[in-house]
């Protein structure tokens, strides 16, 4: 079928529409919601819109509804025009519109409900006759946009502003207003641009999406790894350095808030914008990262009962972080849960809505910790599992991080094969198929119920056969050779050696022991839960099956598992493009009952249980 | 008869009470209302206080009103106790306090009303049943003493140092609150000391005031030359170097916050106490004065309509504006009218509490501007007169500031006297021996209506004659010899010149005009005023009656005027101690109706009509 393209403004949003659907279709289409308060019917005439380019002739209706000037001018109703051709549509009051936000494949519909407003407003000059101070004047001009006057406040930084703006601007200026606070002042008229950036700062890797906060257009996205890694790997390292290391705290903090202004230098260059445009960034980080953002001693983490300094959301001035955005510009921080289970976690489940759920769902984000939540709109679990760096390649003879080199998936066909990231020679391999080695060990009865690598005369499964020349002996005790010397990288055999096998069972047993505690905290069997959602970048790229052999997920579950890609950075999204939203964080947070895992009854016995696989 | 010392506690007030008089009169007398809910006949039993030194033997109603054990601890009922030997009392619950301040004769009485509070707290340690964040079980403790939870708000601040407070403390602290931000987290308990310095930044002079904020006693009182005189001596001086130096704005505000964090220093050297310990400031000075103080670019107070950028209230943390002052501290900065009526006319309308009078009153605060309001509690008009420096000794021949030299004082006796400031030989005149002598040439019929010095062979009047040696010619004109050459100091003669009386004449035309146009606008005449309060130190140094014969002041008011010494000061101090009385200044501040001279029909005619002399 004949199909044209529309382009919607603000917000340059492209979809492509069939020949003769309405606007209001692919309004629906390009996820602009719009209040068609009669339903798309013609009767109400609220669906305005102004066709800037393949204007249409209108309908009778159109011409029943619409004024000969309006008609003229363009505009139309969405419900009643057709698309017979490219177009380009202007849509009216950005406060009526709502966006859709893509979680993988499932779509999560919110509200774009901005943290900060703009309004452009011409203040009256000082005369005899209205002699009354600057910022009284700016008041009155502000108010007479609906603000209530005894509810504005100022800072002291605009009050330095405001002769030098009002006497450059002529006295028309834009107020940026957050809450009841005006923010910032700009001259003339910038109305029509707001940007943001959300942010989900990990141990490891940073990444920041730069948004139009009026579409919630995506218009860049960038990464960097943590600069914090020279001071420590992980959570702990940080810890221990920031609270013992002289000006540790204050290294550390330097060291985020640059990544993050380098972030926003590439993010603005990509998306050719300025960083003078962007009003807001979100934060979404585990509790030691948030911390260390904020530049808020950590220390009380580290040691047991692992309380964090705060878990509160809070609302900063991008200034007093030294981040270098709009000087109006306000930094919106997720709230945390608890020491080990981050604003992060509460991104995830922004995103997840595990909170409005009717069904128990289970959410979990596996890294060096793997946060846990199990719930429903009834109740929320929470956990954090030590897992370890298993996942992460450390720790593992031919271990890597899945970057360029890493073999990542491993198949046990006629002979052992593998994928490689990148695909040149394999240098090592990566948690993924760490996974999925053990697992096909597992199902091929290599390994035994204990992780044990059976001696060759053991195996009973015929399949085995085949991979006798993959198992070796390496110190003395039986290897599985995934890639023979010859064939890396970097010349050196890539095996899985028993000891690796132990530290992944280590890894996974911690993962399965919190999600059987939250089970039994929360008072149910495991068929009870309809969905496992798989956060963060190993979720997404491990193979179910294998996680389930291995026991890392119950292997009952293994068709209810879905990836839902960087939850905690949709969360960090969502938080910025909707002050509800960022609110809703705030309730998930409080909501969520902690378990520690250490404290529990018998977790230890749980643990040990844990690391054992289970053999079908 | 005989005396006994009563020393109350806290704040350290000493009084002398008559022996047998009653513990409710010593505390009246050392201004400390209190609620005597029964009118102090011992049935309420309301009034205990606890005696530490000098304890009394109960009296049978005292027996009978309270326990035994609180009668062992030394309680007593401050209505029934009488006084028979040196005592020191402890007062119960600052709350209930009332305090009495001075102005001049009359008293103020206000009720103390702390901005800040402050509350000692144990905060709950964490443990596995209570893991939840240190600002989480902080603001439970503060919450158990009655505030919102909700409402409870932390600065990054405040985060930033709990880690390390709530450790080294052990978990026991004393939580600062403004309103519902804790601003400030100490060690122990420090909860009985809380101190605040009021200050008056004026143009010449700035004067700060170190009070306790529990009882309103003052600790010391401390002044210095604004520093600012070095970039100009007067207000148009200063605005032109804050708008078209390089940096100037930035230099006249270093120099005033470097001013007052030294009167800070020693005003705290003097009362033994520490800068730690005063919370917060309060800032009266006028309009240019107080926007230099703040930062802002004065330029628009300069140019007509002299709008200024602020005029409401601001309260802002001491750190934001360098104040060295507790880290917790803040700054409350009152309300501007106008471009020329600033918030040191607010502090001064404070004091003299316009706003709540039923009759009419006349305040007059002179000095370059002098600002004048006119009003009762049905309406108020304030305006400024640019009275030019000639009160202040500049642009009179012989003139000087009233600093130690200057002749203050002139009688026409027998022959001619006058008072020297300091005692020693005069170097020059300053405006209230000015005002003197011109008078006195006015009421010997030297000076002719029009101001001019007439020969001595046109004196009708006989007293005249014994001055004749002192009728001098001067530049081929009249002068009048106040002291001659071997008399002075300096080996100059001290003369008033035909010009000096000019100068007079326009700076006393200023403010009568201003007096006339603020009658004409209420609509009265002058025999409506009921009284004519003078503030600001000129107006306390001038005679009345020399004010009223040269027509300062309507010489129909000359037995209604009453000085208030530094109202400002009082008015800052009071904003100081009650955040009810900072509010009202708000409120004062809207409601008085600014009068703009230059802008009122016919005011050049009327100015010039005010500069001639009345003779009766």
């Amino acid at each position: 079928m004949n199909k044209h393209k529309v382009f919607f403004q603000p917000g340059d949003i492209l979809v492509e529409a069939t020949d003769g659907s309405t606007l209001k279709e692919a309004m629906n289409d390009a996820g602009l919601e719009f209040d068609f308060l009669c339903g798309g019917r013609g009767t109400c005439g609220k669906c305005r819109v102004k066709i800037t380019k393949g204007l249409t002739t209108p309908v009778t209706r159109e011409q029943e509804m619409l004024q000969a000037k309006e008609l003229d001018e363009g505009i139309r109703l969405a419900c009643l025009t057709r698309v017979s051709n490219d177009m380009t549509v202007e849509l009216p009051n950005r406060k009526e519109l709502k966006h859709n936000i893509l979680i993988t494949s499932d779509e999560r519909v919110f509200e774009i409900d901005p943290h900060l407003h703009k309004i452009f407003i011409e203040v009256a000059k000082p005369s005899r006759e209205n002699h009354s101070s600057h910022w009284r004047r700016l008041k009155e001009s502000i108010v007479q946009q609906g603000y209530k006057d005894s509810e504005l406040e100022s800072t002291i930084s605009i009050l330095r502003q405001m002769p030098d703006v009002m006497r450059s601007a002529n006295n028309q200026i834009t107020a940026v207003i957050y809450r009841n606070e005006i923010s910032g002042m700009e001259q003339q008229d910038t109305t029509k641009t707001m940007l943001g950036m959300a942010f989900d700062i990990g141990t490891t890797t940073i990444v920041g999406y730069l948004l139009d906060l009026y579409t919630g257009k995506e218009l860049s996205v960038v990464s960097t790894l943590n600069p914090q890694t020279a001071y420590g790997a992980d959570v702990i390292s940080r810890l221990n350095f920031a609270s013992h290391e002289e000006n540790g705290l204050i290294k550390l903090q330097g060291a985020v808030v640059e990544a993050i202004n380098e972030l926003v230098t590439e993010a603005v260059q990509k998306a050719s914008v300025t960083r003078d445009q962007i009003y807001g960034i979100s934060i979404a980080a585990n509790t030691c990262m948030h911390h260390i953002f904020l530049g808020i001693n950590p220390q009380s983490i580290a040691v047991s009962p692992y309380v964090p300094v705060l878990s509160e959301p809070l609302v900063l001035n991008a200034s007093e972080l030294k981040i270098s955005i709009n000087q109006a510009g306000k930094v919106f921080i997720l709230p945390n849960i608890a020491g080990f289970v981050g604003a992060d976690t509460v991104a995830v489940l922004l995103a997840t809505e595990l909170e409005r759920s009717e069904d128990i769902k289970l959410v979990i984000d596996i890294g060096t910790n793997g946060e846990i939540a199990l719930g429903s709109r009834e109740k929320i679990f929470a956990c954090s599992a030590a897992a370890g760096p298993a996942f992460e390649g450390a720790q593992i003879s031919g271990g890597m991080r899945g970057a360029v080199g890493a073999i990542d998936h491993v198949y046990y066909r006629d002979k052992l094969e593998y994928s490689v990231i990148g695909e040149g020679k394999p240098l090592g391999v990566c948690g993924s198929a760490l996974l999925d080695a053990v697992a096909g060990l597992l199902e091929l009865g290599i390994l035994n119920k204990r992780g044990k690598i059976l001696a060759f005369d053991q195996l009973t499964n015929p399949a085995a056969q085949r991979f006798k020349q993959n198992l070796i002996q390496y110190e003395g005790q039986g290897a599985f050779l995934l890639a023979e010397a010859s064939l890396t990288g970097n010349g050196r055999p890539i095996m899985i050696t028993q000891s690796d096998i132990r530290e992944l069972q280590m890894a996974k047993g911690a993962i399965a022991a919190g999600v059987r505690v939250l089970m039994e905290t929360y008072g149910i069997q495991v068929q009870d839960i309809k969905e496992v959602l798989l956060a963060g970048a190993f979720g997404n790229y491990l193979n179910p099956h294998s996680a389930c052999v291995i026991g890392l997920i119950p292997p009952e579950l293994e068709s209810k598992i879905k990836m839902i890609g960087n939850a905690a950075g949709t969360g960090a999204k969502l938080a910025l493009l909707s002050s509800s939203e960022f609110r809703r964080a705030k309730i998930i947070a409080e909501g969520v009952k902690f378990v520690e895992l250490g404290s529990y009854p018998r977790f230890n016995n749980i643990f040990g249980e844990s690391t054992y696989f289970n053999i079908k």
